[in-house]
Parts: structure tokens; sequence; C-alpha cells
């Protein structure tokens, strides 16, 4: 069977047309992939109208009912059989679709996603992934990125073994660095949950990575660490805090080269060297975040993610179709000492 | 008598020569400007020889111990008595200083600025706070940054209240518009702690600020609030990514404008538009936080501030005694109603 991908279509902040112009610019790099496209039908059809090869590809199914950017997990949750999400995750489960690929609320695709498919045994949560551009040789694996706000160091010590299964993969490291993310690298620096995780990581017995205790926010792009793994509170913070500051500084310099008309001379100048900076920080570029730890690959596009940002999660979760993540993800787990609890416990 | 500032000499990761230069850097800036330096007399006195402003206006107190950056909150606080940090603070607790800046581990500076000076009536816990830039009109006020990794309902509400008296006296604001981070802006996103703050704060009658709910991590920098409250752990997180991701693209601007030569030419064209981009960045122009809600004011410097770093946090320093930051902030607690812990338990 040909790989296909669930989308639904109506999450994001940008609408359908955004995740049909995102789908056919994926399906244009991913010659077999197939699509089922969950939503509005008459809002996909007319969106399809400008993308004969991604309906060429597809089939539509329509649904009325959407989860909502307000809904709480639980009002979502009862939308799960019904809604353009619950129906995408569905078709996962069932098997119609290798993954599913969603821009909507992730507190409510995080419920949905492991009430159906159910988390890997060993894993007590799923976590949220994604990778983020460094000064070093290559991105960094961060997790979790909002989907758990509390995490014990249980929790922290599976975003580890699962962190650094999908570097591994994603990023073709045989031994990924794993740090945690901390206020600071003494030792007895953070929470207690960070403190017994790091314990249990170094006492956990030969692992397929390399743990080298904390991070802090300031090192998440060095390259110092191929994967970073927090509590999703910070985790969120981190992401966005960086996103933000990104868009601070090449706003400052865009005035700073618009302040004269010798800046901006210079700016005439540099502009091939500047366009690539701007590729290089394009959050569109980096997005497809994906929920590690289920039975089945689930990918969370940025609500306001372009269509170029919704072709990138289709592409991430076309390649974790192929490279079978969750396969992996299950052999990295099954391969590592999870029956750490004791020392988690605190015995 | 003349406004005196006792520094803790001995603290932070470039010695003492860094620290004198700094107090000599801001004594030329506050003329009247009084001095007491703590720590290695020797290494003191040979750093003032280069500064002989800064040695007329300053008595050296010799000291042995210092706290080390790896010593534990209770392991500091037994060298309350003994240490440049704990003697430094204990002037200002006898009134021979108006306030201390120190350089030295935060964990430690917390708990003895907590031990010797005591919170504020009404104020459970200190928090650290200091300013950052923003694209907006002023600088956002941001609390705390790490001396409270864990908060309740009730601390948060506290530090809005103190953060937006101190927005009013160092941004010379009328009416702050504070909000609290999270993870979104939905009523129901984030932890129970975050939500009841929110409540709380909607609930507590008339404030001297405007409360305006949630704001994420990107938008720190964005000018749309002047005071922003977090637990410490996020707060640390946030800073520390916002400074590490502004060295991250200022970086790859350095390669892409040494990428080829039409883009060198480019840079030394807008080099003075540039310039200022980069002294806009510069953590050093924004050095110095501030404990808030002490009997007493004590500014700690960044660790790895150069001279102009710990010159500025000299200054801020300063100002606050000009200013009497501490019975600002006891009257704006004051004028408050305090009296919400009825809320924060939950009744």
């Amino acid at each position: 069977m040909r790989p296909r991908i669930a989308i639904d279509a109506m999450g994001g902040d940008e609408g359908v047309r955004v995740m049909m112009a995102g789908a056919a610019m994926a399906r244009r790099r991913h010659e077999g992939l197939q699509f089922l496209l969950y939503g509005d039908g008459a809002q996909i059809e007319a969106a399809l109208a400008d993308h004969p090869n991604l309906k060429a590809a597809s089939t539509v199914v329509h649904t009325d009912a959407v989860v909502e950017a307000t809904d709480k997990p639980s009002q979502a949750i009862r939308k799960a059989r019904t809604s353009s999400m619950g129906l995408a995750i569905d078709a996962v489960k069932t098997g119609e679709a290798g993954a599913a690929v969603s821009a909507g609320n992730t507190g409510a695709l995080m419920a949905i996603a492991k009430l159906a498919l159910r988390t890997l045994p060993g894993i007590d949560r799923p976590a949220l992934a994604a990778l983020l551009p460094t000064l070093g040789a290559n991105d960094v694996v961060m997790l979790d990125l909002g989907a758990n706000t509390e995490c014990d160091a249980r929790n922290l010590f599976q975003f580890a073994i699962m962190g650094a299964a999908y570097a591994r993969i994603v990023l073709d490291l045989a031994e990924p660095r794993v740090r945690l993310l901390n206020i600071g690298t003494e030792d007895l620096k953070g929470t207690g949950e960070i403190r017994d995780a790091a314990t249990m990581l170094r006492g956990a017995g030969p692992l397929p990575f390399r743990f080298d205790g904390f991070t802090e926010g300031d090192k998440i792009g060095s390259g110092e660490a191929d994967v970073i793994v927090s509590e999703g509170f910070a985790g969120n913070i981190a992401l966005k805090t960086a996103e933000g500051t990104a868009r601070f500084v090449t706003d400052l310099l865009r005035r700073a080269f618009t302040s004269s008309l010798r800046s901006k001379a210079g700016f005439l100048l540099s502009r091939p060297a500047l366009h690539l900076l701007k590729v290089h920080l394009d959050p569109n570029n980096h997005n497809g975040a994906v929920f590690l730890g289920l039975n089945g690959v689930v990918v969370k596009s940025h609500g306001g993610a372009d269509a170029k940002g919704v072709a990138n999660a289709v592409h991430v979760a076309a390649r974790l179709i192929e490279e079978d993540l969750t396969q992996k993800i299950a052999q990295g787990v099954a391969g590592t000492t999870m029956g750490a609890p004791t020392a988690a416990n605190g015995s």
C-alpha cells in the first residue's frame, strides 16, 4: 500500500486553503503519497480546485464538527468520533493512514491522540518534540514543547529515551548527546523532579545515548546537545521565547538597515547573504512537531504556519512513515532499563 | 549622609578587577556616591590602584570567606556573618549602606538577603526582577528570574504587585500593564497556580495597574506588557533563552556578512546602524536585577558581566537608593488588597 497521510483540514489560524496549499507542496516532494482530508467538504473541494495534483491523490471526508482553539481537552474528547481532528487520528488507529497532521489546539490533539492510539509499552505520557536550529553541525531535538505542563522525574526520564530515539532517526546520530533543561548546570539547581531525573539517567546503566547533565536556556542553540529534555511548560516558554527573540532581532535589524541611505545601500549589497539568514530563522522551515510515545505518528503543525510551513509538517509525517518511527521508538524504549521507577520513587 | 553602596567584590566569573572597574565607571556617573568594598583586601587594593576615583570614595573591608558558585543556600547561610556577600548585605541591614551589589550565586544571595533583611509586610517571598528591551515605547519589567523555582498563586499575585510598583518607579508609568507568562492566552491554559493567580488579580478590586491576562514567550519583547510575571523556573529559562537567541542571530548575521566580498562591503556601509543594534542587544546594557520585596535594596549583577555591565548594576543600585525603592514598594504593597489569601486558598 502506498503511504497515506490523514489531514485535519480545519485546524490552524490560516484556514483550509493554507492546509491544502501546504499538502499540495508536500505532495510534489513525495511522489507516491496519498491523502485523506477531513473537514468541511465544500471548503476542501474549493481549495483543491487550485491543486489538481493533490486532488488526484486525495479522498475527502466531510465532517461538520470542529475542535475549537478554545475547547478544553475534555470537550475535544467528546468530539473524538465526529470532528476533523478526531477522524484524522482515528484513520491512524485503523491503519487507513500512516500518520495524521493537524494544526489545531495542542491540548485537544494530545488528549484525542492519547485516547485513540494509546502510549507505547513503558511510556506514561507522549511528548511533543521538534527540531530547532543550532550553531552546531545539526539541529537539536527539543521536547516536551507544551503537551505536559507538569512532569515527574519518570516522565522526564522517558522523554530522554524517546528524544534520543527520535534523534537517531531524524539526525542520523549513533549516540545523541542528551541534556536536561535547567536554570543552572550545578547538581543542586532546579526542581526536585529535574534533579531526580538526572539521578535516574546517571544510574540507568548502559543507554543508547550520552547523558551530559544540565543545560540552560542560553545554550539551546549552541550545538552542545542533540536532545534537550524539559517539562512542557518551560519547554513551550523556551520555544516561543526563541521564536519571539529571533523576530525581535530581525525587526531591529530591519529598522537599522532603513535608518539611513548609507545603511540602505549596505543592505542592498548584503541582501543575498541576509536572505540565507532569513531562511535559516524562518520558523516555517522548522515546522512539524511530533508526538513521541504513541502507537502511531501524529504531527502538530504550528497554528500560524504558512503553506511552506504546512508542507514541512506533512514532509515530517511522510518521512516518519518511511522511517517507521513508531517501531523504532518502541525498540528504543524496550532496549532501555525502563524499570528504573524504584529510583523515581526515591526508594 | 551621602548614598553608599556595599559591593561584594568576590562574586562573578570575571573576578575582583571587573567588579572594581565597573564600580569605578559607575562612580563617574554618580558624583557623591561612596562605597564599602568587601572581599580579599590585597586583591581589592591591587585593583583600586587603577581607579583612584573609586579608591578615594571607598572603604575596604577584608574578609577571607567567600560564597562559592557551588554553595547550596544552606551552606551560604553559614557564611552570612563572615563572607563578602554576607557582610555586604549586612551593611544594608545596619544602614551603613543604602544598597548591596553582588555578582555571586543567586540562590545564596536570595537566602542570605531574605534572612538578614526580611521581607516587607504582606510579602512571602522576594522576587528577582530585571528590565528587558522591547519593540515598544519602554523596556519591560520581568520577574521572577530564578530566585523562586516553585510558586503558588499568592506568590504570583504578590509578584504582580511588586513588579507594577517597580515599573512605576523605573519606567515612570502611572498605570503599568501587567501580564502573567503562560503557554497560551486562553483562560484554561497553564498550571493551576497561574490560573488561580489570574483569578485573584481579576477579583482583587481596584489595583494601581492594569491586569491584561496571559502572555506567551514570543510576546515578551513585543511591548504589549510593561510587567511580565512568572514563577522563577520558566522566568529564568525565558530570560536566558532570549539572551542565547539574540546571540545566536547576531552570530548568524556575522557569518552572513563575512560569507562573500559583496556582503562584507555591505557590512562596512551598514556598520553604524548595526552598531546601534549591537548596543541595544548587549545584555551588559541591561545588567542589574533587583530583589523586590525585601527591607533593603539588593542588586544582582550577572556572573559573566563585563565592567560596563557591573557599572550598570551599580547604577541601578544608586538610582534605587535615590528613588527610595524600598519605601515605594512597601507603599505599593500596602495600598493593594493583599488580604486576598482567602481566594488563594481556594475558599
